[in-house]
Parts: C-alpha cells; structure tokens; sequence
C-alpha cells in the first residue's frame, strides 16, 4: 500500500456564496467540496478531507481546521501554493503541515472559538456588509453580559440545538464569551468544548432579545432547564457568524 | 422662487460595481446618478449633486463630500434617514449638515486624502479581497519612501496625469504621503490640494515598480521633469483606490 503523510490545513474563506463545509451530491458549492477536487487534481488520487466541523451556508471562517491523507512521495511544501492558485479567490489556504498520523481534525479538537457580528447602525459599513448581521435597534450591552454569565459552564444546551432529532449529547462546556462593543458594532466570541448545530445563532439572537428587552437577563436558567427549542431565542442569520479557531492538544 | 437649503453630505461607498461617481446618459451604475434619483424622489423636484470630485469606475470611497441645494421647506433631519433607506447597501451615508450658500463640494475643498491598499502575499485575504490590489511580490519599502520624499511639495504632475488632453494646469501641490506596512499588506496614503486624473493610480504603480527594483528611488526628478505620461510607471487598478476624506475651510 502506497505510504501516505497526514497534513493539517487552516483555511480561512467567505462563506457567502457557498452552501456550508460539507460536501453535497446535489451542490458543487461547498468547501470541502471545493479543496477536495483541487487536493484529487494536485495528488492524483481520490482524498478525503475532514474538517473540524461544519459551517452552515453562509458562515464565515477565520480559521477552520482541516485533516488530510496524501500520498508521501509529493512534495509537501508545494500543497499550500497550489492550493491557493487554485482554488477560488474566497477560499484561502493560511498554512499545511506534516502532523501525526493520528491527526483527525474533527476527533483530536478540544476547544473552538466563534465569533458573531452585529452592526446596530441605521446602515452597515459597506465595506462589512456582507460578513455583519444589520440589527439597527439600541441594546444593553450590561443585560447581555448579565446573560451570558449564566450560559458558561457544563450545561445541557438543547434548547439552543437547531437539530430537533439530535440523538446524541447535547452536553456541552462553554469556558467563555467577551461582548465587544465599538462604535455601534458589536462582536461577541464564543470559546467552548463543542458546539451543536446552530448554537452559536442561537444563542446571539437569544442574547439579542435580552440585549432588546424582550427577554430577561435571569432568564437563561429557565431556557437551560426546558431542554426545548422553543425556549431560547430566534436564530441569528449566518452572514455575522465565524469560525476563529479551533484548538488541538497533540 | 423657491427657498433652498444648500447640505453637506459625506458618503463612504464600495465602487466595485459602479462606473464611477459622474452621471452617465448610458449608464445608471454612478454614484452621483443613484443619489441624485433618490434625492429627486425626496424632494420632488429635480437636483443637482455636486461631489469632491469624480472617482473613478471601481474606486472606493470612505468620506466622498457632495454638496445640494433642496428646497427649505424640507424637513433636514430626515434626508439622512430616508438616503440610506433607499439608496443599495453599497452606497452609505454618513452624514448630512445645512451649510452656508457658498459652499461647493468642489469649489471649495482645500485638501485631500486617497489611500492604496496593496496586499503582497500569494492570496489575498478572502475578506478584504475587493478592497485591495494583490501584487504578490516582495517589495522594499525603504526604497519606496525615499522616492516618495521627492513627490512632496508643488510639482508639475504631468507625467502622473492619466489625461493626455489636459489643457488646464497640471500643477499640484502632495503634501504628505505615508507608507505603512503589516504583515503584508501595504497602505500607501496621499494628501494633497487636488489630484489630477488617475494621479494617484500612477504615483502608486511608480512606487511599487520603485518598491520591485525596477526604477531608482532617486528617479523621480526625472519623472517630474519629463512631463511625459510614459516616464512614469504603470496604473494601479482601481480595487486598491479609497477617497478617504476631503477638508474644507468654511
């Protein structure tokens, strides 16, 4: 059997025009997608490329993470370069290397970071506009951080989990969350162990509501313990949301 | 006759899509032919717009300054608003103060700031792809500065002046240019009384080409002294081009 390197990629892109990571038979517009057929062109071989996680459509990456097996004889230094010629002007190769074969982006993961922004103008930046939720309302930014305080820790967080047929744990750690505020644009990330599906809109548009008024600081024990979709907030949209980072232990 | 107010208003804009700031009869993709569309239907009667001075197709804007006369029996505070309201999301208000009669957006601004944004790597940042000039080469920025030194002051730009038919004076006065640099990307910024057409496209090209190797950081007295449009260097493209801001005296 051919031997084969596992490298590691981080990768950044605008997830506008794209229908999230994962790779779809019915859509040529997805990310993996995208890296798997130009990463088949360059190894001249069939690859599988595992991502840290999924993004939904229209999420934005910062730092996504990335684990792929390539055959050894090809020359390592050469993958990012080609890459970046290659693949489209919105996807955007940051670095590739050698790492264990024991190396699973997904699997060997500990901790991620997100962030979701808002702009509360009248207007967006134009500049910003497509990587920015518009939410032109006034908030309370000390009601939101009131909030978020009760949401770290080690909860179940199925009321903030957009998959209602989720089978598996929806346990999760989330070790903090920064509010930022500057100028009528606010950013807020998320560090946790894991996240579930849509649970970073979830809980912005949860944080949202309370920043609003429609919804009271105290109030997140209560949607914690409802285990209940219906519980928590509206989601935000995905243009305001981004990957970070996502941390290993090796 | 009709009483009029004459207002101030500062505009950023994303020109990508647009042929520029002056009005065409064969297009409507203009900065000035959108504002003044949703400016007539606010004010029901036809205006005129006038700006700093044209941008060019593609060239970006954070702080262009117009100047129009509406009818005073107007309510002001709603012009902003109601602007940004109907105006595309790539064109943003900032802005908008009666001012004296006299002023004119032109006529009467005393100095200007461009920036050119260049961005050196081998892939341009996904998020700021549409905002900056990739020029993947490894520049000295020494060199650059020191030829820059030599542009300041009043010169005949001729040779920097993308018009071969210009029959007014070609004279100008640069008083500052600045070159910063991080991680890569450049940001080369520009103050002058008034720029001449495509001046700033051309200075940039000259230095980057001076940044490259290609042309003597002490060359640029000779430039100046040619008053040949082809002893300069080549034209920067639009993408990298920002009006950052225009000073008036009142």
């Amino acid at each position: 059997m051919e031997q084969v390197t596992n490298y590691q990629l981080v990768l950044q892109y605008d997830g506008t025009r794209y229908e999230g990571w994962q790779k779809q038979k019915k859509s040529s517009m997805t990310i993996q997608g995208k890296l798997e057929a130009v990463l088949e062109a360059f190894a001249g071989t069939s690859v599988e490329v595992n991502g840290s996680g999924r993004t939904d459509a229209g999420v934005h990456a910062l730092g996504q993470t990335a684990s792929v097996k390539l055959p050894s004889a090809l020359d390592g230094e050469t993958i990012l370069p080609y890459l970046n010629r290659y693949l489209p002007e919105d996807i955007r190769i940051l670095s590739v290397k050698p790492v264990s074969d024991s190396f699973h982006a997904r699997l060997s993961a500990v901790r991620k970071t997100y962030a979701y922004r808002v702009d509360t103008r009248s207007k967006k930046d134009v500049f910003e506009r497509k990587y920015v939720y518009g939410f032109p309302f006034a908030l309370d930014i000390k009601a939101m951080e009131r909030a978020s305080k009760d949401l770290l820790g080690t909860h179940d967080f199925k009321s903030f989990c957009g998959n209602k047929k989720m089978k598996k744990s929806t346990i999760r750690t989330l070790e903090k969350i920064y509010i930022q505020e500057s100028d009528g644009r606010i950013k807020i990330s998320y560090t946790g162990n894991g996240f579930l599906q849509y649970m970073v809109r979830i809980l912005t548009g949860t944080l949202l509501e309370v920043g609003l008024g429609r919804r009271r600081p105290e109030s997140v024990p209560e949607i914690l313990l409802a285990r209940e979709r219906s519980a928590a907030g509206f989601m935000a949209p995905p243009e305001g949301l981004f990957l970070v980072s996502v941390e290993y232990k090796y």
